[in-house]
C-alpha cells in the first residue's frame, strides 16, 4: 500500500499540445523541444507531491540539470497532443534523476533522462530535502 | 560634434543570422524571434554606451519591456543575414522608446517599436538613470 | 441566437501553465512568449470552429502574422495558471484580427492584438475563406 | 597536407552572445539552449565546407536529430560571450555524430555529442552524401 503510493508519487503523466512555434521548417517539433516538455512533466511530478518547484526556489532550494539524453525516434506535429510520462528513476545523495518517455496514441516518440543536482542560493550542491525523497 | 556623438549612442547596428530553432513549418523566422533580436539590439546599444545592461541589473536597475509593436514586411529565412538598426527614439521621466528596422541586404523586412519602463529591485518605476539619457 | 452562437465561435478561452523555460532572470515570463500563447489561442479558436488551422495549412491556406501589438500591464510568475481569452474582432478581405486579454484570477496582466494575412502556397495575399469567416 | 585540411574542415569555431531571453530565474543560460547553440554549431561547419545546410535542405537532404546528450558543468550568464567547438566525431552509412565543448574564457561549461540521421524528402533514412563525408 504504502509502495503503491510511493510509486505513484514517482510516476505522472500529463498531455502536452505541440505548438506551432515549437516547429521546425522540417515541420515537426523542434528536437530542443523535448527537454522543456520533461521540464513540464517534472514540475508537475512535484506539484503532486507535497511542494511544488515554485515553493522549493523560494525556500533557497535550486534543482539544476547538469546532465541530459534524449533518444527521438518518431517525430512529434505541429498540434499533436501527447502524453508525457515522467519516472523520478534514482534519488542520489546531492541528484536525482528523472527519466522519460514521450507518446502519441501510445506510439512512443522520445525517451529521454535528466540528471539534476541539488544546489542552495550560492551554487553549491547540497543534501537532496527529504520531502523530495519519494 | 557633441550631437553626432549623442545620435551616435542613440543608434546601433548588429548584424544577426537566423538560426534554424527560430524558423516554423512556413519555413520563415517565427514572428515571435523578431522581439528577441530587438531585444539583442538593444543590448548592443547599451553596451556601446557606459554601462552594459548586465550592469544596470547588478546595480539594481531594471527595464521591463511595457509595450511592443510590430509589422511584419517580408519573411526572414533560415541562415539569412540580417541588418538590425535600433534607436533610442524617446526619454522619459520613467521610460524609454526604441525603434527598430530589420533588413536583409538592405530591404526592409520588418520595423519595430517598445516602450521600457525603469524599475527597482522591488519592481517599482523609478527615473530612468542619467547615464541611460544619451 | 444564430449571433450568439456566432459570438460563441468569435471569443475563446484557454488556461496557460507559464512554464520555468519561458521565464528570464527577472523571475517573470520574457514578453516575447506572450504572442505565443497568442498564437495557442488562436489555434482553440480555430479547433473550436469546423476546421483546425494544420487542415488549413495542408489544404493550402496559411495565415501569417503581419502586425503584433503587445501591452504588458503586470508580470505573470512561474508557475502562474493565466486565463487567455481571444476574439476575432476583424474579418476583411485578406486580413483577420484578433485580440487578446491575459488574465491572472480575473486580473488583467497584458491585452494583445495581432493582423493575419492569408496567403497562398506561394506566399502570395488570398481572400479570407468564407469557412473562417464565423 | 590532405589530412589537416580534412581535420579543419571537421572542426569549427564560432562565438555566441548569451541573450537575456535565453536564460532563466536562476539567472543562467537554460539548459535547453545548449542544443541550441550545438545546432548553430553544425550549421557553421557546413557553410565552411562546400554546402550550406539551407542548400541541402533545397536538394531534399534533411539531417534529424536522433540523439542528444549533453553535460552541464558551470553555468553560462547572461550576455558572456562564449566560444563553441564543434567537431564531426563520426560519419557512418547514414549517421553523422557531432561533438561539442563549450567555453568562457577558456573554461569548459559544457560538452555535447548529437547524432544525426540523413533523411530523404519522404522522412526515409539515406545515405549521408559524399560531399558531408569530409
Amino acid at each position: 500500500m504504502k509502495d503503491e503510493k510511493a510509486r505513484e508519487k514517482r510516476t505522472g503523466q500529463m498531455r502536452i499540445r505541440v505548438r506551432y512555434s515549437e516547429c521546425d521548417p522540417m515541420g515537426v517539433a523542434h528536437h530542443t523541444t523535448y527537454p522543456v516538455w520533461f521540464e513540464m512533466g517534472r514540475t508537475e511530478l512535484l506539484r503532486a507531491s507535497d511542494r511544488s518547484y515554485r515553493e522549493y526556489e523560494a525556500a533557497g532550494v535550486f534543482l539544476a540539470v547538469v546532465a541530459l539524453e534524449v533518444s527521438y525516434k518518431k517525430p512529434a506535429l505541429y498540434d499533436d497532443l501527447l502524453e508525457l510520462e515522467s519516472v523520478v528513476s534514482k534519488i542520489g545523495h546531492v541528484k536525482i534523476t528523472h527519466e522519460y518517455a514521450l507518446r502519441r496514441n501510445g506510439e512512443l516518440l522520445a525517451t529521454g533522462k535528466t540528471t539534476l543536482a541539488c544546489l542552495d542560493r550560492d551554487g553549491k550542491l547540497c543534501p537532496v530535502p527529504d520531502s523530495l525523497r519519494v
